[in-house]
């Protein structure tokens, strides 16, 4: 998606450990409207399956999922974080390990939110080493709902996360893919 | 906002200490169609004001503030929570006290993220007692920029935070105020 990839060469910056800072229009300040592009440009490359729900975690996911949900026409759901395992049968869970922080959290989504055979888009606004996305897909599966897949607004394609999730048949899209950080400059893989 | 007070009448339950749940479609499940035309609705509350920016906290305030924000056409911010304070410079941060959870927390805004003189709309999707709302008011004063107003999905109109910030001169545009639970029925205050 072209114009995310220019506001990314505009305003991102490469801070130490390899990470991208965006949050100036994507995960502290938002760009509204940059936003509903990315949920229409979502709706757009996933328009040729059923999409009966669109998944996401909180906090910055929400975002995103919320636009794609708009150009779907269905609902968003959001898992939620937990530092412990809530024993309650009304919520499905997922351990995730987090490799930034070293730790693991839960995320949970009330069973009331997803229905067996529903088909769920699960959105996220990065993908890195995939434990987040794993987790909302086993969350699925508790639930017996169907993965339509993955739509993701910055893919790190340094990072296995991607190839996790094709390997396993799951079909990602990802708007934006960086291929490295060369000298802190960042390079986009080709589409 | 009649449609609004008509989803919280079919799908708001109320439980134990007075809590409104309305995670079908407001802070769990979220319906898009209706996010948005809750942003329209405080766009055509507040454009008689210049708004700047939107500012609200995590997590589900983000909804909100975001179809505000695509509504006004103007960059959303969402303070972030900590647990202890961060010994930083580059951000504004201030305490709120949760009467929910008996416990303090920390909301957050990067210096980057709001500017002296910019006019503020604040946005959220509960006003209770207002002590989240007040603390994003702090932070808005910190950077000396000007709280243009502070729109609420829902004002929990039997606690006190909206009768404080209207007593601070502060204009509150709440699209739906529960006047009581009766009987855990709800009871909208007229407009």
């Amino acid at each position: 998606m072209e114009s995310l990839k220019q506001r990314i060469l505009k305003e991102g910056r490469v801070i130490e450990g390899n990470i991208l800072k965006v949050d100036s229009f994507i995960n502290h300040q938002i760009d509204p409207l940059l936003a509903f592009e990315i949920g229409k440009e979502f709706y757009n490359r996933f328009n040729n399956v059923r999409v009966d729900k669109v998944l996401t975690v909180e906090t910055s996911g929400i975002t995103f999922a919320l636009c794609a949900g708009y150009h779907f026409n269905v609902p968003v759901v959001f898992a939620k974080k937990y530092k412990g395992l809530n024993m309650s049968e009304k919520v499905y869970q997922s351990k995730i390990h987090s490799y930034t922080k070293q730790t693991d959290y839960i995320i949970s989504v009330s069973k009331e939110y997803l229905s067996p055979g529903e088909n769920i888009l699960i959105i996220d606004d990065f993908l890195a080493n995939g434990q987040a996305v794993l987790g909302l897909i086993d969350i699925a599966g508790q639930a017996n709902a169907n993965v339509a897949g993955v739509g993701i607004v910055i893919e790190k394609g340094f990072q296995d996360g991607g190839k996790i999730l094709r390997s396993l048949g799951i079909r990602v899209e990802s708007l934006a893919v960086i291929e490295s950080f060369n000298n802190n400059k960042i390079i986009f893989r080709e589409a």
